[in-house]
């Protein structure tokens, strides 16, 4: 089906994979404009300008390389799987020390401020992203990356992967548009009805990152981009539907 | 494959839908008691009351009710489907009017108060959200329950029309998400990091709402709990492969 797909809609890939690069580039930037710019800039030193290091970690390792390490599947999708798979992880590990270090970032600046952590509701749906996603990369490395789980579990694991895999980019999304909120709220609440540029700015910026989630999952979800099948896997999907089938025990 | 999924695994939907009902409702409930226990309950006078009935009716109709709309084909996945399609679009006109209603009182609010309106990443996000949902209605109207467009095109029209349910769910309660810590920092910014009861309470409501949102999509894309094939759909489906395969021409 996968090689039957109109080649018109198959050779859409890198302009859709290319607009997703500059959304998610372009968040980026704008992250780094609305820190540098509009906030003080960036330092390590426990201040607000350390502060600022956090929402540019997350929507760089959060959001931009872990959209990527997704899309390496889409990407890479006529190379060999392991090195593919390999791809995949490296560009995870990237994104978690990232993030780690934003996160990092945001509890040393509240240590240093006087400032409680974990109260608002990005906080709370902040940190279950993290927590879910080191958990996802554990569990990916042990059951993909240096196989410690039977082919049977395998096979369980990978929807459940899969599906965690997006709703991780969702909630990392949706953590950076709360966090946007609070920070406009806590900077410029007085003026922000009237969007001042620092305002409108933020806003394109919640909606940058929106429009690269959609554009990545909806890249991931379409059948005429998935990999093609080659002879190795389609043994081991054979070999899981024989065993589901002997699962299903017939009707008494 | 659907009707070889093990029984157990089958006899979780309803244990699935009941608590995805649970989470709805409790999310209804919850925007209930935090609107009318603590910002002074309803009204329909421009006042502060009537911007209560905003969060409310966005949460019932744009959420809950969206959420069991798109449910209904599971739970009923033995009825017929003209009934189940007709029960689909009859939810989605309930959450559509209920949304109208939520969207006139926070204009009419902000009329009244002389607050600039569609200012906030949430109004942007809302926004988009409520003029996705009134054309998706539109156009699953057009295209499904009286269907003026050919069978090829309902064809093409559905995984985007799938598609498109999807997100506008994710993006109903993703603006939720943000209009609860918009509300929480316009009213109790100054102890909401000691996180008082309303600010707990306001929380956990947003907490409700994503795992409501997490349920509802786990559900409708879990394999064995799709509707059963019957013959009717299968040779709508063959009609269908075999317009795409005439489509894909040999290799020069």
């Amino acid at each position: 089906m996968d090689e039957c797909a109109p080649p018109s809609r198959r050779s859409l890939l890198p302009w859709l994979v290319g607009a997703s690069q500059v959304l998610g580039l372009g968040a980026v930037v704008l992250t780094g404009v609305w820190m540098g710019r509009y906030r003080g800039g960036f330092a390590w030193d426990g201040s607000e300008q350390e502060f600022n290091l956090h929402p540019l970690c997350m929507v760089l390792g959060l959001v931009f390389l872990q959209g990527d390490a997704i899309l390496v599947y889409r990407v890479f999708r006529n190379e060999a799987k392991r090195s593919v798979k390999l791809l995949h992880g490296v560009v995870h590990l990237l994104a978690l020390i990232v993030t780690i270090v934003g996160v990092v970032a945001v509890f040393d600046f509240h240590r240093a401020s006087h400032i409680p952590s974990m109260y608002s509701l990005h906080s709370w749906c902040g940190m279950a992203t993290v927590v879910l996603f080191c958990l996802q990369w554990v569990l990916g490395l042990m059951f993909f990356l240096f196989p410690v789980a039977s082919s049977w579990l395998r096979g369980v694991y990978l929807p459940l992967h899969v599906f965690c895999g997006v709703l991780l980019l969702v909630m990392s999304i949706g953590s950076c548009l709360l966090g946007i909120t609070e920070r406009l709220l806590f900077t410029i609440m007085a003026t922000y009805s009237h969007l001042p540029p620092e305002g409108a700015l933020a806003n394109v910026l919640g909606v940058t990152l929106l429009c690269f989630g959609i554009l990545v999952i909806s890249i991931i979800t379409k059948e005429e981009f998935r990999r093609p099948p080659n002879p190795e896997e389609e043994a081991l999907s054979v070999h899981f539907k024989t065993l589901t089938e002997g699962a299903c025990s017939p009707t008494p």
